[in-house]
Formats: C-alpha cells, sequence, structure tokens
C-alpha cells in the first residue's frame, strides 16, 4: 500500500455529536486519513463494572468511515476507570518506597496484578468482537505507551517467576548478581524482591534484571491483548513506543511482536536541537524495525515541551520535523490529538485543531501538509540509504542507569546522541543497529561507550574489522559483561591495540584539553599502547603526553579508540564529516532515488538537482525550506 | 473605640510566676494594651485527658487585667496535645503521598477527623465557660493560622459530601472535572478521592476542587467554634490568617465570618523589599475586610526571615512596618512573641522581650513604638484613600498551582505583587478588590494575570469600562472558566478588541524587547488587532513587530492589554507612575486628612505640608523616617 | 609491639580457592600484615537459618596465617542476610517518613529489635567457639561501621526506656524539652515517639536526645557482641568508626569501650583539599583514642570519591595520606578492599589490587609503601606533640543539626574545619580535646561555635585561662546548655568580657570586611564591650566600627573572641601562623623526636636537618614527597 498516513489521536468523547460532525469536516479539510481512537476511553466504553456504552462509538466510527478516513482502533488498558481501583484496591502501582498511587491521573495500575490482566483481556475482546469487521478499522492500537512500573508483591511474585525462568538456579543466580558481595546470598527464591527502597546502594545486577523483567512482563501482558484480537482479525496490531530519560522498554525486542513498529516522539529542546533530536528518534525508530514498516504515531502540533513550558513551533517546523520522520522512513505523520481538549490535565497540549480554531495559523500549517504527504506517497516502500551505522543497546543503558558506575556523569544516552549529533551536523544519514547483528554492508560502525557487552557481539564486531571494516569504539566500552562482572582488560583490548589500566573521570562539567587543540568531555583515561598508533594526545593534567585516541589495523580493517567524549569539531575532522546547514536523507527503490532536503540554515542554498525532479518543495532552498527530489 | 491595639502573643506557660510579674511591668512600661494567651496551652490546660489546669490561666489573665492588659483568649486547637495522637490516630494527618504524620511538632491533626473537631470544640467549650465573663476579654482567637492539610480516609468522605453538594450529580461533576479525559469518569461517588499521590498529572479541575473543599471545610471547623464561643459571650470572635507560598483558605471568603480581619504578616525579604510586602499584605488585608476592622496579629519584631536565616531588622525599621500597616488600616501592631522562648523550636524567633532582656535596643523600639501608636489613635475609624484597584482572586491563584499551565514561570502572585509594585513604587495606595464586586468607585482597575474568571466576573469588568472606568489587564487573563474549561476567545478578547490565537512562554528567566524600549519577561502572545490600537510592539524574536500591549476605548472607558509582564519602568510610563523614595498613604474622614509619609530612601526629605499639623514623627523625613501629618 | 599494621578488608568470598593461593603470594611481594576478613561474610557463613558453612573461612584463615600474614576478624552483623529480612519482617527499619526498607543493599536492619540483636550475638558466638584460638588471629572487629538509624515502634520502645534512665521523670524531660512551648507537654512516656516526619519544625531537645539515645543503642549492641566475644578470647576488640555529614555515634564517648579505636577515612575532596581532610580526621582520631592506640582501618587505595566520582589519586598521594595518618598517631595504613571486586554495587571502588592486576602503577605504589612502613615501626609508640588544642564536642554538632538556628550557614564541623586549617596551612599540629578535659599542657584552645556547654565545660574553659592559658573562642559560643535552652549572656561572657545583644547572621555566601582589611563570612554578632579591649572592627554595614575581635586578659591568661567566620589570612596574622608548604608533625618519645615532613608545594624544598638522621623518604624534599627523620 502506497499510502502515508496523516491523522493524530481522536478522543471524541469530549465532545458532543456536533463536533464530530465538523471534525469528520476539517480532517477531510487538512487531508487526515487515519485518526488513533479510543486510547483513553475505557471508562465511557464501560462507566460501570460489565455495563457497556458503545453506542457514542459506533457512530463515530460510522462517522469516520463515511469521510473516507480509517481508524487505528485502541485498547484502552492504560487507563482503567476509577471503579477498578474501588474493585481491586491490590492491582493499584506501589513505588519503591512503599507508596500505594491513587487513580485520578492516567496509568494507575500495576501490570503485573491479576485482576488487571484479566480486566485488559476483557476490553479488548469486547472491542474485537464488536468491531473486528468494521470497515474503518485499518489497524488496531494495544494499549498506550507502554512503561510504568510496580514494586509490589504481586510484581515480586512474578519477578521471581522469571529469574527462575532466566537462571535456573539460586547458584547461578547468585554468581550473576555477585552477592557474595554486602551479604546478599540468596538460599529461597522467597528472599527475592524488586530492588526496593534499601538502606543503601541497589545491587546493580539485581537493578538490571529487574529492568530486564519489567520490560518482558509488559510485553506479555502486549502479547495477551494481541492474542484476544488475533482471534477476531487480521488487522496489523501495533503499541506506541515512547522513548525519553527511563525506558522501560526493549524496543528492538519488542518490533518482533508488532506488525508496525509506531513510536511516540516529543522533543525536549527549541530551535535546532529539536531538528537533531528528530533525526535521532526516526533513524533509532528505522533500527528497531529492522526493515519491517515504521510509523510516526505521536508527536506535538505547535508546540515543543521544553523543561516546563510549550514552546511554539515557528512557522514552518511542524512540516519539517514531519518531513524529517517521513524521510527516515515513517509510513506517515500523526499527532496527538485532533482536537484541543477543553479541560483536562492536557488542555494546553498542542493539537491539530488548536483552542483558536480552524482559523489559525496552526490548522493553516497542518492542512498544508496535508496536501504534500499524498504527493510523497510514492517513496512508502523505498529503503533509506546508509553506510554508517551506530551501536544501540538498551540494556547498556539500563546498565548504566544502576548507581554503581565511577563517575555520575557516565551517561549511555548522551553519548550515543554525541555520536549521532557528529554525522547529523554533516547532514549524513546513520543507522542504529544492535551489537550482536550482521553489520558487514556497513562501511564504518561506531560504538559509543558500550559498557556492557557479550562475548557474541564483542566476537561479531572483531569480525567486522577483521573483513574490513571502520570501528570507532568510544570510551568504557567493553568493561563488564552481561552479568555486570568486570572483563579486564576489557573486551575490546586486543581489538584496539591497547590496555586501560586506570579511569580518570574528569570533574562533572570539567574539560580536558587534546594536544590536537580538540577538548574532552566527561571522561578520560590511562591509555597504554600495546600495538595501536597514537592518533591523539592528552595536553596538560595528570595524563600530558598520553595517549587519547588511537588507531588499530586489524585484518582488513581498522579499529579507532576514543578514550573522551570529543567535541564536535574534533569528531568531524577525525570521521571526515565537515559541517552542512542542509539535512539530507536518500531514499531507493529499484533505480530511482529520493532525496530529501531540508534546509536549517539562515541563507538560501542552491542544491544542485541536475537530471533530478522535484517531487515537493521549491528550490533553491530557502531558509527553513524543504524540498524532495526524484532521480534514476 | 477610637484605640490602637499595641502588644502581642503571650504564652506565660513557658515561664513560672516570678516572670509573670515583670511581664507585665514590662508591658506597661512598654505601653501594651492587648495580649495574645493560650495558643499553644492545651497541654498546659488539659494534660491528660478531661483533667484540666486553669489555675495558671486564672491567674495570668487576672495579673493583665490588674495590669490594665486586655486579653485576646485563644482557643488552643492548633495544636493538640501528644496524648490526643495516641487516643485518635486516626486523627493524624495523611499527606498526598500517605505518610502519616506524628506529633513532636504543631499543628498535626486531621481537619476531618471527628475525633479532632469533637475535641475542638470540647475546649473551646471549657475556656467559654471559664473565661466568657473575665474582664480582661477583649477578643476571642479562634484556633491559629487555619490552613494544613490532610488526604485521609476521613477527608475524603468530607470531600465527596461537599462535592456533592456542589455539584449535585454525577454528571454535572464529571463535566467540570473535564473526567472524558483520560478515562477519568466517575459513575459511583464512593471513588472519588483527594488528589493523592498518582501516577502522572492530577486532574486540575479535582485539584482545584479539594482546594476550594479544604478552604470550606476548615471554615466550618472554625465556625463551630465559633458557635461555642458565641453561646457564652459577644466578645469579637477572630482567627488569624496566614499568607505565603501555599493559602489553603480564602480569606475574602473567611472575611465574613470574622469580626475583625487579623492577619500575621512575616515578610521573607531584606531591606526595601520587606518594605514592598509590608504595604502589599497590609493592602491585601484591608482588601479581604472590605470595609470591616482589621488588625496586624502578628508580625516579628526584631527581625525578617529571609530564606532560612533570621535577618535583624535595622533600627527603625520595625516601626516603619507597623507604621506602614497602621497607615494602610490596621487597628494597631502586634507580634509574635512578647517574650523570646528558652527553648523550642522557636527560640530564636524574634520577640518584644529579646533574650538579651529589656536593656536591649530592640526592647527599647518597642518602648519608643508603643509610645507612638496612642497618638495615632485619632485615626482608627478613618478610611484609607485610594482610587485604584488591583485585583485579586485566590480561586485564580489556586487554579494557577494546578500542574497544567502551559509554563511553570506563570505564577499568580508573582503578576500581582508586579501590578502592586507598579503603584507602590510611586508612592499611590491602592486596593486590593475581588472580580465580581463594584468597582465603579475606582479610576483604574488592573487584572493582572485573571486566569479563571466567571462570566458574572467578566461582566462587570465590561460595565466598569463601559461607563468610564480605565482597565489594565494583564497577559493570560479570562483563558477559562471556573470548571477550568478553555474558552477561546478568552473572556475579554471582545472588551480589549484582540485576538490572542497563539501562546508564547518565554525561556525561564528569558525576555523579550519591545519597541519602546522596555523588556517583556515571563510570557509573550501572538495578538491579532481587532478593534484596538497598538501602543508597543515586540521587537525582534518570532513575534518582532506584533502588538504587545494595546489600548482599546469602548463605551465612556479605556482597556489596556499587556500581554506580557513588563519591566517596571515601562509599567510606570504607561500608568503615569513616577518613582519615589517616600510610600505615601493617605487616610480621611469626614473632612480631616492624614498623610503618612514614610521615607525609604537614603536622602532626607522635605515633604511639603503647609497648612497641616504633625501628629507623629518628624520633617523634613530623614531617612528612613517618618510622619504622619493631620489637614482639613 | 613496635610495629604498624598494613593491608586492607579482604573479602575472599567473592573468588574461588585458585584466586587465594594468588591473592596471598601478593600479599607477602606487598607486605601485608593483617587483614579483616568477615565483613560481609553472614550469609556466606549462614546461607539458610541455622546452617552453617565455615569450611571455606576456616582454608583462608589457615592460608593466611600460613602466608604469615595476620587477621582481625570481623563479625558479619551490619548485613544480615536475605532470608533474615523473611523471617523478622519488623526488624527492618523504617525511615522518619515510615517507610520501611528492604534487603538488597547492605546494613538494613534495626538495631533496636530483639530478634537482630539475638541474631548478631549468634553469630559473634558462632565465630569466637570456632576461631578464637587461631593462631592468625590478631583482633575482633565487632561489625561495620555502626551507623545506620530507624524509626520504628520498636525503636520507640528503646528510646522512651533511655529517656526514663536519663531523666527519671516526665517533670524533668518536660522541662529539658521545653514543652510548654506548642503544647507538647507529656503526662504519658508512652505518647513519646522517635522524631518522626511531622507538620513542622521538630523539637530540638527531642531530635538531640534521639541523637544521643541511638548512639547509646548502638553502643549497647556494640557492647553485647563485645561480651560474647570475651567469652572466649582476649585478644584486642575494635569496631571501625565512619565519619561524615550525619554521624550517628558519640566517638569520643565509644573510645573507652574499644581496645584499638579503628577508623574510616574517605576525604571528599580532590588535590589539596584531601590532605587538608586527612590530616583532620587522623587528629580527631587521636583525640577520640585519647592517648590509646588507634588506627586507620579503612581508606580508599586509588582514587578520592569527589561527589559521584571517583577521582585517581595521583602518584603518590596515596603513600602521602597513610603517612600522614602514621605521622599523627595511627598504628598502621589499612584499605578497603585488598582485591577489586568483579561484580556488585562497589564494584568500582578502588583497591589495593585494580582490575588491572598487580602489573599496575596502583599496586606498585602499593608495594613500595608496604616497604616504607616497616622501617616507620619504630614510631610506633611514641607519642605526637602538639601544644594546641581544638574542642570538639559531638553533641553541639548534634544539636547544630536540628532545624532551629537563626541562620542555616552556622555549621559546626565547618567551624572546627575552619579552624584546624588554620594551623593545618601553617604546619603547625593539632590536638582535639572534649571541652570538660584537663587542657593545661596546651598554650592554646581553640573553641569554634561551641553552641551548647555545660557548666562544667564553661568552668573548665575559665579556669584553663586563670590558670595562663591562650583561649580563643569563636562566635555563637556558649548559647545554650545541655537542655538546648538559651543562657544569655552565654556562657563565656564574663570570660570574654563582652555582651553580645544581638545576632546578625550574614546572607549565605555574603561576607563582611573587617578594619584590618580581613573578611568575616557567616555570621556577624553586636558586640558590646564590658572589659575587653577591641582587637579588630566591623567595617561597613550595620555593625560598622563595632567590635568583631576582642581580647580580655583573665587572671595569668588571655581570652579573645572572633564574633564571625575570618578568613584564612587573617586567623593566620592573630594567632601568628604563616603559612608553610610542608605538612611537619613531630613524635617523641623519651629523648627521641621524629619529624614527619610532607611537601604540599609545587617546589623543593631544603629542610634543614642538622644533627638529625633520615629514616624514610628523601631530602630535600621533592615537590610531593615525604621524609621522615630521627633526631635525640
Amino acid at each position: 500500500m502506497r499510502r502515508l498516513w496523516y491523522g493524530g489521536d481522536y478522543n471524541p468523547e469530549q465532545w458532543d455529536a456536533g463536533v464530530w460532525k465538523e471534525d469528520i469536516a476539517l480532517m477531510r479539510q487538512a487531508g487526515v486519513n487515519l485518526v488513533t481512537v479510543g486510547v483513553f476511553s475505557w471508562s465511557s466504553l464501560e462507566p460501570e463494572p460489565g455495563r457497556y456504552e458503545f453506542g457514542w462509538l459506533d457512530e463515530v466510527l460510522d462517522l469516520l468511515h463515511d469521510g473516507g478516513i480509517s481508524v487505528d482502533l485502541a485498547t484502552p488498558t492504560a487507563s482503567p476507570p476509577p471503579w477498578f481501583s474501588r474493585l481491586h484496591p491490590e492491582a493499584m502501582p506501589v513505588t519503591a518506597e512503599g507508596v500505594r498511587l491513587t487513580h485520578g491521573s492516567r496509568d494507575t495500575y500495576c501490570a503485573c496484578a491479576p485482576a488487571y490482566r484479566d480486566a485488559a483481556q476483557g476490553i479488548a475482546r469486547q472491542l474485537a468482537e464488536r468491531y473486528h469487521e468494521h470497515p474503518a478499522l485499518a489497524m488496531w492500537h494495544v494499549h498506550n505507551e507502554y512503561g510504568t512500573t510496580c514494586y509490589c508483591s504481586l510484581t515480586g511474585e512474578r519477578f521471581r517467576e522469571w529469574l527462575r525462568e532466566r537462571y535456573g538456579s539460586l547458584e547461578r543466580l547468585n554468581e550473576a548478581w555477585t552477592t557474595a558481595f554486602w551479604s546478599q546470598g540468596y538460599a529461597d527464591w522467597r528472599d527475592i524482591e524488586p530492588p526496593r527502597k534499601t538502606q543503601y546502594l541497589v545491587n546493580p545486577a539485581q537493578y538490571l534484571d529487574f529492568r530486564r523483567f519489567w520490560s518482558d512482563e509488559l510485553l506479555a501482558a502486549y502479547r495477551e491483548q494481541k492474542a484476544v484480537l488475533r482471534e477476531f482479525s487480521d488487522v496489523p496490531v501495533t503499541t506506541n513506543f515512547v522513548f525519553g530519560g527511563w525506558v522501560p522498554v526493549n524496543h528492538a525486542k519488542w518490533a518482533a511482536e508488532v506488525d508496525v513498529v509506531a513510536i511516540d516522539h516529543y522533543p525536549d529542546q527549541a530551535g535546532i536541537g529539536a531538528e537533531e533530536q528528530t533525526a535521532f528518534g526516526a533513524d533509532l525508530a528505522r533500527g528497531w524495525a529492522g526493515g519491517k514498516p515504521w510509523l510516526l504515531m505521536e508527536q506535538a502540533a505547535g508546540g515543543v515541551n521544553v523543561g516546563s513550558r510549550w514552546h511554539p513551533k515557528e512557522p514552518g517546523r511542524m512540516a519539517r520535523h514531519s518531513l524529517s520522520h517521513v524521510a527516515r522512513g515513517s509510513r506517515g505523520a500523526l499527532f496527538f490529538q485532533w482536537r484541543a481538549s477543553r479541560g483536562g490535565a492536557e488542555m494546553f497540549h498542542p493539537a491539530m485543531v488548536p483552542h483558536a480554531g480552524p482559523d489559525s495559523r496552526m490548522f493553516r500549517e497542518i492542512t498544508e501538509l496535508g496536501s504534500v504527504l499524498p504527493r510523497l506517497a510514492e517513496v512508502a516502500e523505498s529503503n533509506v540509504v546508509a553506510d554508517v551505522a551506530i551501536l544501540w543497546d538498551v540494556e547498556c543503558w539500563w546498565a548504566m542507569q544502576g548507581t554503581h558506575l565511577p563517575s555520575s556523569a557516565l551517561d549511555y544516552l548522551a553519548a550515543v546522541r554525541s555520536a549521532h549529533r557528529h554525522f547529523w551536523r554533516a547532514g549524513v544519514t546513520v543507522d542504529f543497529a544492535a551489537p550482536d547483528t550482521d553489520l558487514s554492508s556497513y562501511r564504518t560502525v561506531v560504538v559509543p561507550s558500550l559498557y556492557l557487552v557479550s562475548d557474541q557481539a564483542a566476537a561479531n564486531l572483531t569480525a567486522y574489522v577483521e573483513n574490513g571494516g571502520q570501528l570507532v569504539v568510544g570510551y568504557f566500552s567493553g568493561t563488564v559483561d552481561p552479568d555486570l562482572r568486570v572483563r579486564y582488560p576489557g573486551a575490546f583490548a586486543e581489538l584496539l591495540g591497547v590496555r586501560v589500566d586506570e579511569f580518570h573521570p574528569l570533574p562533572i562539567d570539567g574539560e580536558v584539553a587534546l594536544a590536537s587543540g580538540g577538548r574532552g568531555r566527561v571522561w578520560s583515561e590511562d591509555v597504554r599502547i600495546v600495538s595501536a598508533e597514537v592518533i591523539d594526545r592528552y595536553a596538560g593534567g595528570v595524563l600530558d603526553g598520553k595517549p587519547a585516541i588511537t588507531r588499530h589495523e586489524v585484518g582488513a580493517g581498522v579499529a579507532w579508540y576514543l578514550s573522551t567524549d570529543v567535541d564536535d569539531e574534533t569528531a568531524g575532522r577525525l570521521l571526515g564529516l565537515p559541517a552542512s546547514p542542509v539535512e539530507t536523507v536518500r531514499r531507493r527503490s529499484g533505480d530511482t532515488t529520493w532525496t530529501f532536503l531540508l534546509n536549517h540554515g539562515d541563507a538560501e542554498v542552491a542544491v544542485p538537482s541536475e537530471g533530478s525532479e522535484l517531487v515537493v518543495g521549491e528550490l533553491p532552498l530557502r531558509p527553513g525550506g524543504y524540498a524532495v527530489v526524484r532521480s534514476r
């Protein structure tokens, strides 16, 4: 289906039927072809236990269908109604400190509580039975942004079951968790608990396993609902991934269980930072999808939430963000939400139809974008072209979120973002890949701070270099195995031809100078050369004159090591990446190439487009302008 | 009674009878004529359940009476004794996180617990029975600084009752709370709880109603005690209002239930900031009193608590603060407390008699002030002269304390303080008024960030302008109705002759330039002119050239709009308010005018006083000096 | 026994027997002669309730003995095994907020729970029975870093018993706690609770007594274990003291109950700050020991934990820190831990054998230090020479940690560190002494901010001056008695010949100028001269021209008063202490003097050593170098 989806979350239960008709008319005007319905409808669909009210939803779906708009129908399980709390107090979530939460917001339930799991499957079944043949139905949307956590005793039970499955014996668990330290040895499965508030530092392996468990447990909850839907229908099933500082699920693993990878993407910086974050998130989603279709399921129309403030998106920025996602593989551009709420906690969240109504800059931009996307439908099945990969491993991130590292400034996400930025600012598209996948198609592979690494992944990277790859390894990589046990001299010592004997974490916000004139941040190391050559050295400080950046030829390839977090200019010089104001993404299908061009600079740019044809946009590129050209 | 009260909280249970006699003698020396007794005496009066010890209080009241000192007798209900916790564990307050507090400080009780309410009325009855005819009794002081909150299940019950009363039906409540969003629809009253810790953002209307409820619930507790006292006595009844970052009660509403509005006032800035805060608090109290008498019940003698530090009041500052209150209508100047405590949590709280004893600068200043106040008794019944009003609405403040706004920098209290400062620094006295009251006596009415506004209030302001008023409306005003539902284009759009299509919150601590050379902070808006004229424009940024300040003639009046938080100089220029070092307040009674003059500058000021007579102070005004002159 | 101990915590249960053999060999290579074994071994020794596994420990102790290495055998009671939590949920600790902690870290138990106390004595008995005659046994090490606290109901019971013992009657307790304020009077012992989370400020005397109680309660727990060990053995018993921001035990009092005072010392500053902290901690330990032997039981080998970052110790710094401790009286230098852990929460904690293994800078420095210490054995029984004492009183510190002071900038520890620094930077060694001990041997005694002082201590200091001592009293001293009751004009007014009528806390991070050109921080006071002479005055501000530093001749001595926290230069000038880059400590025994010299400067220093003999190190002192010389 060569089509790009356009639309957003539609929560019609907030308005009466008169507004619904205006909604459909405006959707048609804006070019909307898909809306997500029902995400927060549980209390409207089942206002009292066992009493269902489907009439309003029947009417809404019929109206949408009559308007030619498809529906991504959600199970409303992320927000049980208030009565659920009263009937199942044991299913309310408990924090690590032991606080049991109360409803009054959204997402207030324990995913391990049998009562919750049963109720979730029950309401999913009701929806599937009733709507599986509805002609508007294009997609099932299970739940919303799986993520909330819990530390209650029911969670403890499930955690222990998961651990039994993973380790088989307590002997193996004790070894993996290094429980010989601090007298934590377990002799009875019953003694294991989630990492609740304790006296001092939590066992980091227990913490990591709890993160792994929680992702798997939520996945099980998702799969239960998917199985219910599958009993009735072969319509594609998805759930929307959300990404932020605390990411409780392993999206790369979950991707195998969805028919379409869907992401919600809310950058948190204004200006150029938002553009960079947009590219990062879209590339990451494409990496998770690993060839499957993926879709930008939610973004904000009119603003970026910066800290605790909605920064309005300047004219054109909403379109650029949407096109950047499409350029990088998204099968469309959807928003939360269609119409701004009249009240409630997110009444000021931007929407496609703002409070100011259709006679507004925002709705005009929405309508304009809605006219552009259909002309890009031809790219839908093409592939994004990239010959560089950055490794991404969520377990490494989780591991580095434990409180045991030599410096609190170590930040896996920041290191990965930094690597991505080095390419993005040169207008070069990169893929994200898992450490243990086939990397042979890439000219260059970058490995930012891969603290935790398995033997298989380490071997995979070695083979990649031996076969001719260029591998750029970042500081602190290869330090521990998947049990969080130190592996001196580290998984990559031989490959890199160096030994690191001492870590020298830099002062928070401190810097170290490099002989080349560059600067390092966050971290430095006492690197001893075994067989590598030195590319750059520390200048000044206790490491003065010692190697900072090294290069090691191995087989047909080369392995580089960066023992500090280098500044953008130094990285650009090392990697041969001159800065460019134009973000460029290439898509290819057969012998056709589409080039997406987004001008983030302040000046007009004349992009040579000889032999190519303009699909959308305009050339030369005005500041903030975009164009897509087709060539063969 | 043309008299000004002078004195403070007197907690004699901290000392033995020998000290009491010295206290009375020093009070007489200092001119004290009123002391508040018994605020924290519960455990001294009823050391064990049902065993009363009134002997010491009998003696103290007799001594005071013999010394010619009147008594403001407090019910001690703000601090139940330790035994109360043991007998009524269910009456200990619970935080939003579910932590049940323990005694060991003060104010540790749940105001919704029947056991507490009964006990409070019981001890009030004991006091009323025993002392209602005591000749020293001049006033009843119910409780102390009503304010602490609770989220326990008993509170939940009372909250539900209050909601039933307010809304009548769940249908109406669901609409008012916009529960259709996030699946919060209620089908059973039992399901409603206080806004306890929940997974994510609290429903802002639920939060606002809890604030409204809590104020009403505390008022009910106050009224119960008042009714008990009224059974025995017609002596005036009051309770002391306290004002700060979290204000749990609606003072304007409570004012109807007290015979004298009493405030505790503790500025938190040193230097000129404290002077400004003093004027603000006194004007606010006068506004709450709305013509009734009001009284400064507590202030600190020797210091201002700045952050976590007692900054000593410089020579003269204590007198200026006291006189500024009196100038603005207070029927006196009282302090917490008479004698500095020997121990306990507030042992370093300033007092009229400091630890250094009567041979101290502080006591000398106290004595001097005590000799000045009687000469000002003639102003006691006169009115403060003001032709400018600033609107104040505590529900708007509560609404803006919820976590749903487009910017965390939005701060109702700061906006109101800012408006007040613009006048104060020009030496101009203003009143505070409620949005729905008769404003016709005012030349100018200022409306700072009145986010929440009812239809009646909006109509009232429109009528005010049509009848010739000058209305100055601040940014973000009129955005929602009392149910916290968005009202586009806002309650004031027609009156102001503008449309606001987009909010542009400024970066925290950021600024935007104005064409006039001024600066805006906190907030900006994309203002579209409908029929207003443009007074100032944004200069630079995404709103460059767009209207920032507008003016609209409506009927016989004019409505101004300030779409950003303008700096003091710009506001002064707009409002015709040149800065002045002398704070000037006029009081009038019949054809007599009293002018209070406080010199906050560093230079002597020769104030023309032709045809007027010096009542107290000296002229010309020395730096830090004051004078009150009488003229006809 | 003229020997210096060298070694560290050895936790062999983390490795298999193959590593143990390598450990012993490396220990011998490094000169190790004492290791602490068993600190965290409970779950390895008693993996299930009542099932013991001593085989591995037998083997380890035998191996150590065969290697000539002595053992400091620990009872593992700081970390009960996970099964303990399941069997005794009531013995899990509860925070002041009511959160009951879960195991998963270390130290998770309530020291007041009978089940814990019984279990602790039980496992101690098992160890004593089995190993009391083991030839490797040189010392018993009870528990580890006594300190964690609890607010549960079992703690409440013990607290009440302690209070009954201290006060005898509720009348006396009510007076000591000033419960007449805020209605806190107790009429029933059952009503007293630990200072749990309450509505507002905690009673400061209740808080202080809880701190006193907790120290005594932990001491009782220690003594119970010691008594068990004494049943079997006369080997010296110790426990390792730990010192930081929250110090729950009174080390000076505990010192009477240990055979060797042992401290763990972890500075938290890099660079010269760590050197200064080292000297401070070592002098404090010597003061606690009061003539008894003392020992540096733990320090980190390779790094200083600065905030949340391990800053590597530069070459030589580890040796200088160790020698500074030895210079100041330590009977050796031990580390946590021997070998870096493979996993767990402290896997990146520095160790004598780092992850890089023996072929590393760190192990080479460890080995070098191990060769130096035996040559210093001759100093082991000598005395440190000091003619200046600084007073230290942990109860004063605890008192100042309550939330009732006139300024949050008041910081007892900072004031004491400041006084110590004034001497340290001039290379002058000081003792720490308790306020009520014989001070006649000191030329000068410094009294930093001794807020709380008993009558006996005040009399002791007065006698010290009358008999010819030089007493330097810091601001805020003598303000309250041991019940935290204000004692105007303060305990030292007469001795100092001044009256302080008003406190003038400075703005946080603010300063006040002195007429001499110096600066004061934190605090200032309105000082009135009674009979003292003025040495320096405030310059500018509200205290302009008033006395800042005074001097008062009393009897044969002189009492100085510093009413503000003076800068280092001013203090150096006043006390006649020119700054020096060389830290110098003298030890004496009979007519032999050893001088320890540590060069903290950047330049070589030629120290005159006429008539003396170099014991270790080299002369002249290179930057960062050290030497110990012997003379007669």
